[in-house]
Formats: C-alpha cells, structure tokens, sequence
C-alpha cells in the first residue's frame, strides 16, 4: 500500500494531525526519530485506522506514493535542516516537503530555493489552532513552491476548520516564507489578544473589584457581542473553573508569561519593516516585564503601591464594564489592523503579492485568533484589497469612533489610579497618532539637523527636496552623509 | 615622518575627528577613497598642521608608527569589510584597527575574532557628539580586543570631551562589539529623549496654545533645572530660530522623521534579550508613524479629528507647564532606566562585565545626551553596581514619586483629549507594571495551559515547577513540549 502523505515528528501536534488526515480518508506514513513512540502511537490512538508505522527514513520513503509529500511537524531550526538534509538523498525531484512548524519565514526562504535546487517544492505552512484544532480542524496558511500547492491543498483544505460559511480555513498564501510569516504574524496578534484581555479582566478585578463569578458572567456576555472569538470564550471558562476548594484556579496561577519566540519575532519584523506595530510588541515587552516577578515584588514595596486604592466604588459597576468592552474592542481592532499592516509591508517588500481578505478568511475558525470580527475583516479587504489601515473602513471607522470616548475613561482611570495598562493605552496613542495629520515630528527634524546635519524637508517644498540650517551660525554649509549621532 | 595614528573616510566626521587629534599635537595620515578629498582637506581645514595624506593603502600603512594605529569612519556594514579585506596583507601581528562608525555590534564581535586570527587588535569605538562633538570633543565608548586598549586609550582620552570634574568622556567598554553595543543604546537613549521632547513641545503648542516665544523660554528655563541637557538646550534655540520674515522655521518643517537605522537596532535586539525596552521601542515606532504623512492627513479628516478642541482655556497655564516639567522628568529617567537595563542584559548574557556607572559617566559631556542628571545616574550606579533598574536608587525613586502625580495628570490630559503620547504614557505604564506585584500575567498563562497546554507555575509551589491543567475536561493530560498556538 502507498501512503498520500507521510508525516514526520510525533509530538502532540503530529499525532493529532495524522488522525485528522486519517479521518478524512488519507492514508499516512508516521515517523518519529524516537522508534518507540511510533510503536506507542500505532498501538494506541493510531490503532486500526489509515495510519502505518515507518523504522527508518528510507522505509517511511518507500511507502509513500509518488510524487511524495513529507510533511515535518518537529521543533523550528536545527532540527528542520537537520531532517531536510537527511530527506534530499531519498528524495526525487517532484516531491513535495511541508513544515507545519513555527520556522521563522527567513528560514523557510532559504529551505525553498535550497530545495528547489533538487527539484523538490518546499512548502511552509503555517499551522494555528492548539492540539484541538489539530485534531479537529487547524487553520492552514501554506506558502513556498507554488509548485506543491496543487498537491498538498487537497488534503489541507479536508483537514483544516471549516468557517460559518463551510469554507475551508486554509488558502495559499504565497511564495518563500509567506506562509510562516502570516502564520508568525497571527501568533503577535494573539499576543494582543491575551494581552488585551488580561488588561481587561485585571480592571474588572482590580479596579471594579468584581469577583470569578461576575467577571465569569462579564466574559460570557462579551462573547455574544462584537467581541465573540475563542479567547473571549476561554476566558470565561478559565474564570469559571475552580479548585477542589471551591476557589479560583486562575489566582493560583503565578502572574509570570512564558512565551515561545514568534510574539518577538513579529516584533523584530515590524521594526525591521519600518511598521509601527506598538500593540503587539507591548504585548511582548509586557510578558518580558511579567517576568520580572521579584524586581516586581520589591518595586511595589519600594513605592508603596496600592492599586486597590484605585477602586471604583462610586456609582453603578454597569456603565464601566460597558465602557470597558468597548475600550477592548476597539484596542482589538488596532490590533489586527497594525498586524494587517505588517503583512500588507512584507507583501510590498517581499513581493508576495498577499491577499490580506484571504488572511481574514482563513483565520475564521481552527485558529486561536478565531472571531466572529474576522468576517468583518474578510469584508473590508474584500471591497478594498489595498486597505492601508483597517481602521479607515467604514465599518471600523464607525466601531472606532464609537468606541472612543469610553477607550478614552478606561485609559484615563487607569493611568490616573497606576493600574498598568500598556497595551490598551499604546493602541489609543497609535490611534490618536495616526488620526494626527501634523504630528511633532518636526521638533525631531529640526534637532537631527541641527546636531548632525541630517537635513529635512518642508511643508512648502515638494517631497525629496531637502534643507540644512546652519542653526547656531556657527556650523558648516556641508550636510551630514551617512554617519548617525 | 612617522604618523601616529592614520584615519580613513574623511566625510564630516572622519575630517573632525583628525583635526581634533592634530589640536592635540598628535600626527594623523588621512585616507579617503575618493583621492580628491584628501587634496582637498590638506589644501583646506587640515592646511599648516600636523595632518599629511595618503595618495594609496600602502602608502598610507608605510607612514604609520608601530604599532599601527588605523581608524575607520566609513559607512557600516560592506565598505568596513571590504576595508578590513584590504588592509589585513598591509598589516602586521600587533597592529590595531579602529572602527569608530555605527557598527551592529554583532558585526564587530566578528570583525573583533577575524582579525585576532591575524594577530591585529580589532576595536569597535562608538562616537557621539555630532559633528561638533568629534571637532572639538565627542564621548568615545572603545570596546574589543583588549590588547589595543593602552594603545588608543591615550589618543581617546586626549580628544574626548571633559566632564565638569575635567574626567575625559571616554571609558573602556568590554570584549567584542561591547563599545558597539552600548553606543547602539545610547542611540536608542536618544531617540527616546528627542520624542520625549517633541512631545512635550507639542503639548506646549497644541493643549496649552503657546507661541514659539513662550514655548522657548520654557525649554530655556526647564534647561535650569533637573532637565539640564544638551538636547533641551538646543530645543530652546530651534524655537528661537526665526526665517527672514520672522516665523519660527521649525513650522515649516515637514513632520515626517528620518532615521537610520541604531534605534531600530535597539529595540530589536531588546527583544532579542527580553528586555521590556517600550519607551525607546515607542519612540522608533512613532518615526515609522511620522512617515505615513498621507495616511495621517486623510485619517486626520476620516475621524473628523481636531486636536484643538482639547485646548486648556480654564484657570492658568503655569501649573499646566510645571506638571509637563515633571511628567518630561519622570519618563525620561524610565528611558534611562530601560536603556541600563538594556545593557546590563547583554552585559550579562554575553559576559561583558559593562560598569553601567562608567557608562554613564562618559555620557555626561561630548554626546548628543549629555546632561546634568547623568551625574546623579553615574552616582547611583557608583553607590550599587549591580542596581537592576535606575528608578530604584533612592534619589530617582524620590524624584519619580515627586512627579508621578503631575505624570498622570499630564497623560490622563493627553489621551482625553486625543493628543499623542505613545512615549509618555508607555513610559508611565511600564513604570505602574514594574511596581505593580501582581499582574494580570497568571490569565495569559491560563490560557496558553488551556489552548496549547504550556503549562504554569503556581504562587504557592517553588517555581520551576509546572503544572497543567486539563481545563475544558476532554483534553489529554500530556503537556505541550515544542510547538506553540
């Protein structure tokens, strides 16, 4: 018997994607570089089903029809090429190798043009949804040789989630690393989302001084408004469960954020792009400060702070709560509309040619970012493809201007009363900075020249055209040419 | 005649740096690759002094004392290895070669190993002071191969600025790209402190409704008092500078900032070393936001956005200027604070023994931050070497607590009425988390256990224990080992 695909890497993510192939009528080879755990998967949840065991490489090649299709589910970096080099000699031009791991997309590009030198299509596919959505339906964001793209979307488009509308959550994103880098820039915005929504449930706890069971309740609601998405549905449920005791689990959980590299590398990209991607790299910077756990304990000793001492306890808790969703969606919107930038400038550098509705398409269901909110995404790319800021389609503009006035109070009540909330204020000031057609970035100008003769343009001159002031009379006529402060 | 020390790249910097070291009766070669330059200098600026040219490398190499002393001023990045390529068969075992451009300090720990191969002394020196700094006494920050350090030291020391207390600006810095390094953050500093500045000038001009006259006694007076600094100073007689009819020239500069490329560089390899740098990683991203002018203009209109409306008309504006004062005080000591931070983490990873107070104390004259309130930062690091974060030192943590009220007041005004400050209010949130013990962190945790079974510590286990939690009760009980989201 010849398998229609062959997957390599046995981690929970592997084996979940293997019975979903299974389900859907593949046939697949399994692999594992430890044999054991192959025997363990084929003894187990791979019992009696279209799942065969492979002992070697050479045998887990033999047993695939051709032109083959390997897909790699192993940890991103050395072990990838690692794997690759092993695969090239066993491997015929025409056959197709996936990664359906987080590899940072540089990577992927090399590994394409590396592979394309063989003949074999290289593909990276981004892969989001936990082990749940890789079990029952991930979301898929394939890119690479374009090659393999008729091979391989057949199977991915019967494994991956399928939307409201039954579409499949998977479509082809591009060439090279297009794939991985979408994939890593729907990662940085679930940073924001779990940044946001923590954000959020520390002002219902800390400043509204509400309890698990209202904040449950408050999360629950959220989720049949504008807001309804997975990580609003979680939240609720996180809120919910308690311990054996009858007290809160989430209080027991330590108030330090791990995290895993793609949040940073989105960071990395944006400031590599010139894309003021300010919410997501807060989120990020905000898990590097969560985990300054002692400084932390001692700074608030040190500067006798009580947060408490900020709660609200005037009036009706209603009104602040409903001001609070609103300040959460409309951070949630900068969000994705600054990660919809970030893609729409690697596109434009990269020449990926990405479709940023098809994005929103495929992040409809599977993934952990899904929402009902994406579909309004979907629209705004779909009526205009060459959207710069997601904020300025009509329906956002009109959600954003909504918004703004309780986004306005939350901020304030929170920067006035020392409950820290970065990332919701950073999306207000990039919105409050996008919206500012002359910003004071002249002063800046006008200090670059001054101390290094770095020149500047003006408003009544034509674009390009540049100026040097001797400003204090005393410098050359010579403006600067490359050097920097 | 034998030089004793050769320079090569006589752009503005390159030119000034020479005749600094002729001023102080040292004898340079210069060299640039356009021969005309050197005619052209010796001819002019360099005329009657101890400055001679060079008309090749070789002859150039053939004019130096032993051991050579060869600086670099080129363009970062290729023309320094395509020179390095060049004058490795022109030189010999113990000779040194001084990079004093903006070099990515990950490029001179290279250059510092290739070159050791041969025997040469590599060093990466960053230089600060603009032009007037290298003419007349930059701050010099050398770091590499140790063994060239008593043979530039001298030169170094003899050019640098002094300090009020007459100590030269300039200090060893450590191994490898070290000097690179720190130099790279004292960029960032700068960048952070420009729109510090710029911010608080638009605050001046657009909540408060000041004219250039007012807005330059303010900057004249604040440079009076904690905020001392070369950057202030200048900021006053931007404000001053008058066109041939008499209005202020800064308003007629376009608000669209350049940049190229070390704050960037800070913020990137901030992430890199999960430091939370968010003020100075805001303020890069405010330059990206300054250049979307076209987008801001139409967005600008879109929101109907009028940042006049938000003038303060009532009561008096003097209290208004002095809590602007405090709040420019307060987030630039969180600045300073993120960029020793910055340090002491790439110090310590990379086994750089950096002495943060030296740091700062070759920053007190030469460079574009040089400042007053460097003295009091170069004593708190003197008083605890090892001192995690600058706002802990008794002196910041009284000034900050000072001004804390004033701060928010300051950004509570800005974010109610829709006047950005992305780097103000980052800085006061990332202050309010830094002394915050508890933070919303243990939801992001829950929810990375929940969706992809990361896993958790708990507030009453030791850490480095983790726990998972099968949340939804259909999950397996297997932990998530490699793959994230």
């Amino acid at each position: 018997m010849q398998a229609d695909i062959g997957l390599i890497g046995l981690a929970v993510m592997g084996q979940n994607l293997i019975l979903n192939m299974a389900d859907h009528g593949f046939t697949v080879v399994a692999y594992n570089r430890t044999q054991a755990r192959v025997g363990e998967f084929l003894a187990g949840p791979a019992k009696d089903i279209s799942i065969v065991g492979a002992n070697s490489l050479e045998d887990f090649v033999a047993q695939l029809s051709l032109p083959r299709k390997v897909m790699l589910m192993v940890r991103a970096g050395e072990p990838v090429d690692s794997l690759i080099a092993q695969l090239i000699p066993l491997l015929q031009p025409g056959d197709v190798v996936i990664d359906g791991g987080n590899s940072n997309f540089t990577d992927t590009n090399r590994r394409v043009a590396q592979l394309r030198e063989h003949g074999i299509h290289y593909i990276g596919a981004g892969i989001s949804g936990g082990e749940e959505g890789a079990r029952f339906g991930p979301s898929i964001m394939p890119g690479g040789a374009i090659e393999g793209r008729p091979l391989v979307l057949p199977i991915f488009e019967a494994i991956a989630a399928k939307a409201a509308d039954d579409e499949p959550c998977c479509a082809w994103i591009g060439p090279e690393g297009a794939g991985h880098f979408v994939k890593m820039v729907h990662n940085g915005i679930e940073y924001g989302d779990m940044q946001l929504i923590s954000e959020a449930y520390h002002f219902l706890h800390r400043a509204l001084g509400l309890d698990h069971s209202a904040m449950q309740a408050i999360f629950a609601q959220w989720n049949r408004t504008e807001l309804e998405s997975y990580l609003i549905e979680i939240t609720s449920e996180i809120l919910a469960y308690r311990q054996a005791d009858g007290s809160p689990l989430v209080e027991q959980i330590l108030d330090v954020a791990g995290q895993k590299g793609t949040g940073k590398w989105t960071g990395i990209n944006a400031l590599h792009l010139g894309v003021p991607l300010t919410l997501i790299t807060e989120a990020v910077f905000a898990r590097f400060l969560s985990s300054l756990k002692e400084e932390r304990v001692a700074a608030e000793q040190l500067f006798h702070k009580d947060i408490g001492r900020g709660l609200i306890r005037t009036g009706e808790i209603g009104p602040w709560v409903e001001e609070l969703r609103q300040a959460l969606l409309a951070a949630k919107i900068i969000s994705y509309a600054q990660g919809f930038m970030l893609i729409r400038q690697a596109s434009l550098d990269f020449n990926w040619q990405i479709k940023s509705g098809e994005v929103a398409k495929i992040w409809r269901a599977g993934c952990i970012i899904r929402s009902t909110f994406l579909d309004d995404i979907h629209a705004a790319f779909r009526d205009e493809p060459g959207l710069a800021f997601l904020g300025s389609a009509p329906y956002f503009t009109n959600l954003l201007q909504a918004c703004l006035p309780a986004w306005r109070r939350i901020c304030a009540q929170a920067i006035t009363t020392g409950l820290p909330m970065p990332a919701m204020t950073a999306a207000l000031s990039f919105l409050d900075g996008y919206t500012t057609a002359r910003l004071p970035a002249n002063m800046i100008q006008a200090q670059r020249d001054y101390f290094g003769a770095h020149t500047y343009e003006r408003v009544d001159s034509e674009r390009g055209r540049f100026f040097h002031t001797d400003w204090t009379g005393s410098g050359g006529a010579a403006a600067s040419s490359s050097y920097e402060g």
